[in-house]
């Protein structure tokens, strides 16, 4: 996956102001299928930044160009998008599962793909509402307000998702659209077949609705020094990252420095507290339940439970085995990349460092292609409390730590240690047993996670206009967004425009004293309506 | 006011943890009254780190404590402090009169401390109702979530609003407390006796309605390294800032950092667009409405109209000297302090040395106090197009800058150059005339100003639902904010929370399927609904 020189007439093109153009760039490189460990054909460029501010510029056009554009015409793009995405679904999946080694079913055809063609029609329909924007209106003084675009996007991708959260196809793309803005993706390395297929696709929706060509654009790969750029650009509005947390942190700063809204999904590790009465109400179909759980997609999921939080007792150390049991019989899954491995390797070494004992697996193999045995690592409440931020190491994959506590004291202890979580989920007996304790924990729990669950695991993320997936800092850099579930996740792609005395007919739509559309609800002096005003 | 070393038993006391203690401190520091340049007699000290941070863990402690206690708690809090604010309203005026300088009637009496308390009554209205933190049902997945309190607030007051914009008792202040946090007020080192009359009665009030001793503390000053630890604490919220864009920037660095929400209000020239219609319907109306706003509280407001962009003619020529008339005229106010002065000059240097041609006054003096005459300075659009950056220096006090475009195009691009602003206002014909050049000047101001006004002057900041103080960075830091309106500007001090699958009796009364109120208003599966759930 290092650049090479580039030899060659080989390389796919990059999509920069409307067309497909072959990279000015020099250097190359290749996705690996996972599950060969072998490079896949076709070559993909580095962009240089010349070409990637050449986007930049076509995209700050293309954002003037559409400020006038109602909300329609972006829904109908959305759902085209769906359509031409649904009709190449083959092709898709077979190119994804080439490059991530993610199973075709469930996982990608049956899970992925249909959730995120989902998503694109779930933000068509926002956008032809419009009722995410907030129209206020206060007749009193004749001030307006709204959300509005906040103009070009840049979307970095993640691997974990080669669909649902891409760079042109994603839960960022999605909301970035609806709300009016154009869009740079910046593809992850790992699958930029994948990526290309859906901006190939964007590009033909966009065509198709009178979209400006540029609305949509695509580059594989620039430096860190020109991913900073990009990011602080001034013409760049904001920037959706789901990735690594270096990386994150690093774009974050270039970003901040300008003020650049960047909304960021770092790392979690989604603790799951079990009280003590459910281990006895049903231990068995708890280990059950985390074990499938933590291994679905290999553990490769921002929401995956890596860290579970028991009192000392011995229904724990039966549970525990239970747990141990599954893992050990439940099959080695495939790593989405060579670094995914690695990464995992020393994250599991950091945590035996801090103290952490492996109870089953810690050793890297045992499945197709890059693979670690399924893992499970065990740590007394005294031990973290020791280490808290090396214990909290973010282990990317098949595994979970166990984190025993002695008694409630230190479970609350261990609780107020914890970093920003996306999730975090309480298991609770179902006969209130465990409500006294659930009570003086919750509270500890609440203000570090996003998403607060009883008796579930964390690791679907239902497409909800109520769904969190955010959180405090380092899970996120701004605890009040979400990046699922519409209308929320679009909010985050706008900037607040107030209209002081303007006259009605060079108003937006929404906020003209007639209600543009039969359903649109606005705030009218205070109270939601959607009436017209007056 | 630069720091001394302190004597002394006449340091004045500093609110921490619901004590108000002697400062541990050994430098203080006197506020300046401006209008004799004389030092007024209190001493007031410099907090050290260790008192800060005894601020930071009370503040925590106070959030856990306040956690479960309902709206209307805070809302009783808040008409409480305003109803004594009202009753000690002599010694406010006298002594805000004394610090600032600004005049008792109409500014402090009439206008800025009967706003400030409506303000604060806003704010209790707004959490007795809940509506605020937008509470979102989705039946279909039992997924709710709502914006709730993110802990414990810093809030660093302005110089140019003793009341309105004070550390502890102005819009950051009520819409923290109406949110649910506990603030850790940062006063104004220029008007330390004002904010300490504020705490006085905000401990009072909290003390009177059951709120816990910390909720609200008060520091007078730290060194600007302490200040970067304080607002990147790991207990710390969120910050709310008001001032100078340095140091604004520092902090911002500091907070981002380490993820935690920091909202700046920091400079902003305001851009005022004449369109030629209006010279020659209403001239000297204009000229006068512009004078007056532009010279009002001595120019020191973040809305004050910096800048204005006409097109070359015998009638802009007209329009100038009118204004210049009005300058040379009006009397020479006192300025808040002698920093303040101090930067005016230094910003009107800058534009001189920009190529601005000084019309009108351009030195110190001539008024009571610190003081420097009406300044109006103009520059044409090429000599503006070659230097955008310098001749957007914020000149903070009782000058403007024309720029006199050459035509159409010209104006436009200066637009295009202009940096982020919290207002932008364009005077058009009233018969229309004017109409073409607005729509194709309207779509660049509208991307860079919070608020697009119309035929009016930027100054006044209603407190209205639909208000926006804010807009692109560098006038803030984030474009999708408001420091100024309720509820909206409440939502910056929260966070996201979502309830997955918790039970009924678990959640927060506004997500219970109940409506624990009949005013309140929901998002129930995608509709507002003052209704219960089903």
């Amino acid at each position: 996956m290092n650049p090479q020189k580039s030899s060659l007439m080989s390389v796919e093109r990059v999509l920069i102001d409307g067309k497909w153009r072959v990279s000015s760039g020099s250097q190359i490189f290749q996705s690996v299928n996972p599950a060969t460990r072998l490079p896949l054909p076709r070559e993909y460029p580095v962009s240089p930044w010349a070409e990637v501010e050449q986007a930049i510029l076509a995209a700050a056009r293309a954002s003037r160009a559409v400020r006038d554009v109602p909300g329609e015409v972006f829904a109908k793009f959305l759902e085209r998008f769906a359509e031409r995405i649904d009709a190449r679904s083959g092709e898709f999946i077979a190119t994804a599962n080439q490059e991530t080694g993610l199973p075709v079913e469930p996982r990608l055809k049956i899970a992925e793909l249909p959730r995120t063609t989902n998503q694109l029609r779930q933000a068509a329909a926002a956008a032809r509402d419009g009722g995410w924007s907030l129209p206020t209106i206060d007749t009193k003084t004749n001030i307006r307000s709204r959300l509005a675009a906040i103009g070009p996007v840049v979307v970095f991708g993640p691997n974990n998702f080669p669909y649902a959260f891409n760079s042109a196809a994603g839960g960022d793309f999605a909301a970035a659209v609806a709300a009016g803005n154009p869009v740079i993706a910046k593809g992850h390395s790992s699958h930029p077949s994948t990526t290309r297929l859906f901006a190939e696709e964007a590009f033909e929706a966009a065509r198709e609705t009178g979209l400006p060509p540029a609305f949509v654009q695509l580059i594989y790969r620039t430096s860190h020094e020109d991913g900073c750029r990009l990011v602080s650009h001034p013409a760049i509005g904001a920037i959706g990252y789901t990735g690594a947390r270096a990386t994150g942190l690093v774009l974050k700063e270039a970003a901040d420095r300008v003020g650049k809204p960047i909304y960021l999904e770092l790392s979690s590790i989604n603790p799951i507290c079990v009280l003590p009465g459910v281990l006895e109400e049903r231990s068995d179909e708890l280990a059950a339940e985390f074990s499938t759980s933590c291994l679905m997609g290999t553990g490769q999921f921002c929401t995956n439970p890596g860290m579970v939080l028991l009192l000392a007792g011995p229904q724990t150390e039966s549970f525990v085995n239970a747990v141990r049991a599954k893992f050990e019989s439940a099959p080695i899954g495939t790593m989405l990349s060579e670094g995914v491995l690695r990464n995992f390797e020393s994250s599991i070494q950091a945590l035996v460092a801090a103290g952490a004992e492996v109870l089953t697996g810690g050793q890297t193999g045992g499945g197709n292609g890059f693979s670690f045995r399924n893992t499970l690592l065990k740590v007394t409440g005294e031990k973290f409390l020791l280490s808290p931020h090396a214990l909290q190491t973010e282990a990317f994959g098949n595994s979970s730590l166990f984190v025993i506590a002695k008694d409630e004291a230190q479970m609350l202890a261990v609780l107020d240690a914890l970093e920003g979580n996306l999730t975090g989920a309480i298991y609770s007996a179902k006969d209130g047993q465990d409500d006294t304790l659930y009570s003086r924990i919750e509270p500890a729990l609440r203000v570090r996670v996003g998403r607060l669950i009883n008796d579930k695991m964390p690791t679907g993320v239902a497409v909800s206009p109520a769904m969190n997936h955010g959180g405090p800092f380092p899970a996120t850099g701004h605890p009040g967004f979400t990046a699922v579930g519409i209308p929320a996740s679009m909010r985050r792609f706008a900037m607040l425009q107030c209209y002081d005395s303007v006259r009605q007919h060079r108003l937006p739509p929404e906020l003209q004293d007639k209600n543009p559309r039969p359903g649109l609800w606005r705030s009218i002096d205070g109270q939601w309506s959607q009436a017209d005003v007056g």
